[in-house]
């Protein structure tokens, strides 16, 4: 089957087209390379299966001929993955036109597409902050919606323009929300951050808020094969699944201890203060995981697992790039 | 005070305009004239503390000119009345730029407007609609919120970008989700449309659906004054409240009746079928209003009196206007 993947080049749309093409489909992807790198498609470029696209995607126009160029070559695709979007939470608190564009008008251009095409099925990479700051766990199906960040309001926006589709056109949508995700290829987050100023100032790192700000990481692995297996089994006609691992989640101050201990020991952390990162960052929270767990799906790793997994993948990753500014 | 009204030459903007005045209160507002009309502004024009701008506000620099412009006429204005917006739901299904553009991206311009202002109150004209369709009564706090529709979907995304402003530079924000709303100068919806019909033949009224398609229906004048209320008395930052008549609302079959006694008695009533009037209507719903009666207002009409009232005034309008068709 052929699969198409908005925001291909990115973090998680990289790891899925990899995922796709081992399980042996047609994959095809569009990325406007804004936080997206080719490199993380090297893989995936060398199956004769696969094919990307360089596009702007919130580009209404755009999106149409992309993906019509994507049918030509691999036949009308079985269903898109929609996971361009501006992944910099922070930046879209200081200019709302960044989520506006990249998340939100993504979302309505890929679904204009989808629709030009007669394409009908849609997952979408949701996320923890359509809930804004509640107390307690986060169930799917409850409410206030309020998020508190420009992301999050983009993304419910994103959820409801798609559950509006499922009404008129579309046969399913999967909305799956994710918690924080770590791996290999991240190119933000907290954990890629810490590397990046440790690899800059071995001596001291700086840490955003007090450090007890408490979240789930997910490893990619874990999230791939979550989003897979929620699309090959939840048969509704708009399946909402929030996606994460067991347990309390992790704090900062534990992923700063542990990124200095195996990238820069002995470097002094300092936090900022202050009970959050930046503004819209939404300090604490749960995930109720039972309805994914009903479903049968189960993470392989633990939040704090996930994190210490990610470390090491991603020091590597920065040490590898180091040799090689080095050798170049 | 200086209130601003988006949307303001509408059928629910007018009326704020025309109370909004009647409490000495300075009045400005834009409207792009697509389905408002000027002659709804005609009572506000007499007031000197009255000003209207033709403006499209989904468009950014166009909302943000606008905006300033009333703020030299009239000061800067202590909060916005966001109207503006597509409310022919139907319209939206078979071309969701309509409501996209009129609908969020109204929202979000408008709210960069007041940014670049710096006002920091905005009460916002969201809908049942955000709702999707559910059993049960709707509670303020309850989810999920999958609207079934483009228009649904648009308040949604409006209200989450309302929410996250809310976390960064607003002050205050008001989300008055209401029902039907009917009553004079009404430019759409079933009782218009009935009596626009019978108008056009008076022998036979065609009706989408079955009939028994059943909401609130909210009679213009309490709208305002619940609006107007929970303004005055809801103080949290984020206020969210359901406005509705108490009761199990009206259904289209009443309507249809009551519509054909008044307007054209003997004329035969003709159900298209189906349990509702088009993709994305919700047939059925209803609203708590218990946090609106707690904080202390209660609708002065039932439902169905709101509906006999509409009926009225919008067949004696109709009247007004074949007179003087006849007498041009
Ligand atoms: N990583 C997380 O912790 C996390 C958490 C919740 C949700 N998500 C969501 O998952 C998805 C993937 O995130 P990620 O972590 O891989 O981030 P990412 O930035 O690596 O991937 C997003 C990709 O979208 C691309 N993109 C952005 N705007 C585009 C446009 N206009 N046209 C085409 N492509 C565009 C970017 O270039 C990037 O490659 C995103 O939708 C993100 O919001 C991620
Ligand atoms: N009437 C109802 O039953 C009802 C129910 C729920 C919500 N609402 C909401 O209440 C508000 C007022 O609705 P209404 O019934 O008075 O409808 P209306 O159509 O009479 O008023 C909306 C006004 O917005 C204006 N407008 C649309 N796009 C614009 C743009 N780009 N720039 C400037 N002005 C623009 C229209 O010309 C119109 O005058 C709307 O936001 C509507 O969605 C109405």
């Amino acid at each position: 089957m052929h699969h198409f993947i908005s925001g291909m080049a990115g973090f998680i749309g990289s790891h899925l087209a990899d995922s796709l093409l081992r399980a042996g489909h047609k994959v095809s992807g569009a990325d406007d390379l804004s936080l997206g790198r080719l490199e993380h498609l090297e893989n995936a470029h060398r199956n004769p299966g696969f094919r990307f696209f360089e596009a702007d995607c919130s580009q209404r126009e755009a999106a149409i001929q992309t993906l019509r160029a994507a049918a030509e070559w691999g036949g009308r695709p079985h269903m898109i993955w929609h996971m361009a979007a501006n992944s910099d939470i922070a930046a879209g608190v200081s200019d709302p036109t960044v989520d506006f564009s990249r998340t939100l008008m993504t979302t309505f251009s890929v679904l204009e597409a989808a629709r030009d095409l007669g394409v009908r099925c849609v997952a979408f990479a949701s996320t923890s902050a359509v809930y804004g700051e509640r107390a307690g766990q986060l169930e799917e199906d409850s409410g206030p919606l309020l998020p508190i960040s420009n992301y999050g309001a983009a993304k419910l926006a994103g959820e409801a323009l798609l559950s509006a589709a499922a009404e008129a056109w579309l046969d399913r949508i999967w909305i799956c929300r994710f918690p924080n995700v770590v791996g290999h290829r991240a190119t933000h987050g907290a954990i890629f951050d810490f590397i990046s100023r440790l690899k800059m100032s071995p001596v001291e790192l700086r840490v955003l808020g007090d450090g007890t700000q408490t979240k789930p990481y997910l490893h990619v692995s874990d999230l791939i094969s979550a989003m897979e297996f929620v699309v090959a089994n939840a048969q509704g006609r708009r399946n909402v699944f929030n996606i994460a691992p067991e347990g309390e989640g992790t704090s900062v101050a534990f992923i700063a201890k542990q990124t200095v201990a195996r990238v820069a020991p002995g470097a002094a952390i300092r936090y900022e203060g202050g009970d959050r990162g930046w503004i819209g960052d939404v300090p604490k929270f749960r995930f109720s995981t039972a309805r994914l767990a009903g479903l049968g799906w189960r993470p392989s790793l633990s939040s704090d697992a996930a994190v210490l997994r990610a470390i090491d993948e991603l020091s590597a990753a920065a040490l590898g790039q180091q040799r090689s500014d080095v050798l170049v």
